[in-house]
């Protein structure tokens, strides 16, 4: 059963109620979909944007004075920030205690961190499904900010209505992006720490990227913004970006077929996450390990087993 | 059809036939299967080794040491590189071009990198398939060499007989591996640049994590085996302690049993991958997309579209 009065909490902002209905949607049970059903009708409203990049751009700072920027409109921020290098980057998990002292009091904001480790998979699915829930809750801006080094932070990248790509004047550092598949998913570029030596070069590098793109006169051509977010230099300018690519989108129905287009791709996730819990349910589970028998025995190929597995299910359901 | 010729080649120890093997493993299109199920009856004697870490701990140096140490006993090495920071760690990837210059040329080894980028999931099991076609062409030992900062890359370390866990004497280094999940897959730690400052204190830190760990007398005590592979020192310990981890799982039957369970998660994943396969084949693709004209409409829930699908996907089966 669902509980009513948490849904009815959700939409009246009630902070523990919103954290407690992302556990439960990171949790991933049966009444996951039950709430998330429920919640539909009040979900769409907020304006996504993912911001990603490789560590140390500077992500979480930009995060930050963006939404500090939107708090002065009075505009309400959710956060979702997910970063699997973070044991190793050594660095703030998701730059949190930064956030914290920062803009973590203010109530028009909220801020989850997502743990990729131990998760069994799912993340962007987790992700988007937590966005909902700010989304039913009246937020206005929702940002997901992810460590561009994998394929589930691209895919949530990918969820945003824009999508951010900040890089950093180090050498190389535009082609590296490349080569990360980064410049596909970017409607801009945030160049950071630009006051750093090597700047105008990195700027220009981009530049030269960009433009071997294919593109033609109606498409949209991603701009470089500079910044300096620890000075709080250039966020109003990357605002101004997003407002601009906003714009952009909201012509000739290019949102809504982009709407579309992510739910399509979160409908497949969905229904996969479904399948594969019905697929190891208690009888899934026995037929494979009935099947393992004949793999001790070390005569058959683990692929042969599979498709025995395989043929049980469908006679299963 | 399978090629049978190329499986003859296969098993003549082939390279141009190995690495054609391991394309057709890794496009894992419908023959893949076929391929590994006629292959499976020469599969299982090479000794697989997984080393991870976080980035810049030297696991490339490592491996390209230890593969010359086997070398020099004659026995041959196949190694399966997973990198997915490599775009922005700026390093070589997967320190090919150290290792081209260094192993690459001799015809007792055989190397394959894999990219993480644009593969759409299934890593760890397109490693593990690479490494079965390695295995029937006859390599002694496999070494699969993988950064330690994704799920898939656990899951491919995982699937060693022995897997070493590499670190270097950072500050904190040892709590970050914690974190990150590594501990518990550890058969053995290398603290690697351990001439550096703060190796002592570092080793110190290490052992105390480890004695924290739940244990009796009987079980395994991963050991820490300082080394500093850019000069060659510590390489034989690690050879020594991976044969020491060897004898002790070939004792009361715990290497089948490892064996056993490598097999199971294997299965598993094969089935989740067929499963999808046929999911999202044409037939499911179509009424995928005739479902989304309601999400266009706004008034359902993904998760109501993706129940949907699941209907007619069990219908169709």
């Amino acid at each position: 059963m669902i509980d009513s009065n948490l849904i009815e909490n959700i939409y009246k902002e009630d902070r523990r109620s919103i954290a407690r209905a992302i556990s439960i949607v990171e949790t991933n049970n049966s009444f996951t979909s039950e709430y998330l059903k429920e919640i539909h009708k009040k979900v769409g409203n907020a304006y996504r944007i993912g911001i990603t990049g490789p560590p140390g751009a500077g992500k979480s700072t930009i995060t930050n004075q963006l939404t500090k920027f939107y708090r002065k409109q009075n505009k309400k921020v959710g956060i979702i920030a997910v970063d699997p290098t973070s044991p190793f980057t050594g660095g703030a998990l998701l730059g949190d205690r930064v956030r914290m002292t920062d803009i973590g009091m203010d109530s028009g904001v909220f801020i989850r961190s997502m743990a990729t480790r131990g998760s069994l998979g799912g993340l962007s699915k987790k992700a988007i499904d937590a966005a909902d829930v700010l989304d039913a809750a009246g937020f206005d801006l929702i940002i997901f900010e992810t460590v561009g080094v994998g394929q589930s932070e691209l895919d949530i990248a990918q969820a945003a209505d824009t999508t951010i790509v900040v890089l950093v004047p180090e050498s190389g550092d535009s082609v590296q992006a490349m080569k990360a598949g980064l410049m596909e998913i970017a409607d801009f570029f945030v160049l950071n720490k630009s006051d750093r030596p090597g700047s105008q070069q990195a700027y220009t590098a981009l530049q030269t990227i960009l433009m071997i793109k294919d593109h033609d006169e109606n498409s949209w051509l991603p701009n470089i913004i500079k910044s300096v977010a620890s000075e709080n230099s250039g966020i109003d300018d990357i605002a101004n970006e997003i407002e601009r690519h906003k714009s952009y989108m909201r012509e000739k129905n290019r949102f809504q077929s982009k709407r579309d287009h992510q739910a399509k791709v979160r409908i497949k996730e969905i229904v996969e996450h479904k399948l594969k819990d019905e697929l190891w349910s208690e009888t899934g589970e026995n037929s494979l390990i009935s099947s393992l028998e004949k793999v001790v025995l070390g005569n058959f190929s683990p692929y042969l087993i599979a498709e025995e597995i395989i043929e049980n299910f469908k006679n299963r359901i």
